[in-house]
């Protein structure tokens, strides 16, 4: 997605550690404007899948998924990261690891919004190692719900997740998909196929 | 705002604790058409107010916010809870006591999204005791911004948060107002004035 592209060109910064910081526009303040055109996009890369909602992870999935919902006209549910005393005992819960946070979290959905008549489209703000979106899978899966798809607005090629999504047989349609980046001269170079 | 009101009442439910779950529509599956119509409210109630961008905090409170947007036309930016390695080391932060998992957070915004030139609109699911939002409140002073109004969804008013906020000035906007709730009959009362 073109549009995308030029707004990581022009407002992404590289950092050490094969980090891609886009706060300004993604996932610390958040542009709406570029959400909606997103929403518009995987509307179209998802015609044909029979959606009827979008599941996420906290935090920086929820704005993105709530705008792309819109286009679905379906509702969202997020993924909480660790129990917390507002929900109930019925959930379905995973682990995830965090590449962002160096850290093991538990991950739950209550067992009322995800079931077997679930057909869900994933969204999320990024897909690198694929440890979030395999989790959101693992949910469904307990589940008995159906992964229409996953719509990713960035993707770290470097990293495999994506790779591996797609040979197990997921449909998976990244709005931006990295190939390189380097820290030192800030050049990102993006993988169009 | 009838239709909040009446959702509260088919679907929110009444625990021990003062505790409304309303995780079926505001804050884990989230509706995003009634979102829709909560932001217009929004934008009917501080259509005075010369807001450039919208605070909120993470987590249940960015759904709201990032809709709620669209009829501002302006960016959303959400706090953030505990430090990340993908934050700069500029940030603005404060402490934030949740009522709903009974600990305290370190809060922080970017430096970047928040500043002199900034018109701030405040939106929320919940006004209790008011922590969360005091602490946001906060954040804004740091940064020499400017608070135009607290727009929250649900606010119970048995906690006091609302009324403190009013005292000291501030415009706070509740979609709904609980006056009353008693988890043993399931009944909710509603304030309107």
């Amino acid at each position: 997605m073109e549009l995308l592209e030029k707004r990581i060109q022009q407002d992404g910064i590289v950092k050490k550690g094969n980090v891609l910081k886009v706060d300004n526009f993604l996932n610390h303040q958040m542009d709406i404007a570029l959400f909606n055109e997103m929403g518009k996009e995987f509307k179209r890369l998802f015609a044909d899948r029979p959606v009827n909602k979008i599941l996420t992870i906290e935090a920086s999935g929820i704005g993105i998924a709530c705008i792309v919902a819109q286009y679905f006209q379906v509702s969202v549910v997020f993924a909480k990261k660790a129990q917390s005393i507002n929900i109930d005992g019925e959930v379905y819960s995973t682990k995830i690891e965090s590449f962002t946070h160096k850290r093991v979290y538990d991950v739950i959905v209550s067992k009322k919004y995800l079931g077997p008549e679930d057909h869900i489209l994933i969204i999320d703000d990024f897909l690198a190692n694929g440890c979030a979106v395999n989790g959101l899978i693992s949910l469904i899966e307990s589940a008995d719900a159906v992964v229409e798809g996953i719509g990713i607005a960035i993707e770290k090629a470097g990293q495999m997740g994506g790779k591996l999504l797609r040979e197990k047989g997921y449909l998976v349609e990244s709005l931006a998909v990295i190939e390189s980046m380097d820290d030192k001269t800030g050049k990102i170079i993006f993988r169009h196929n």
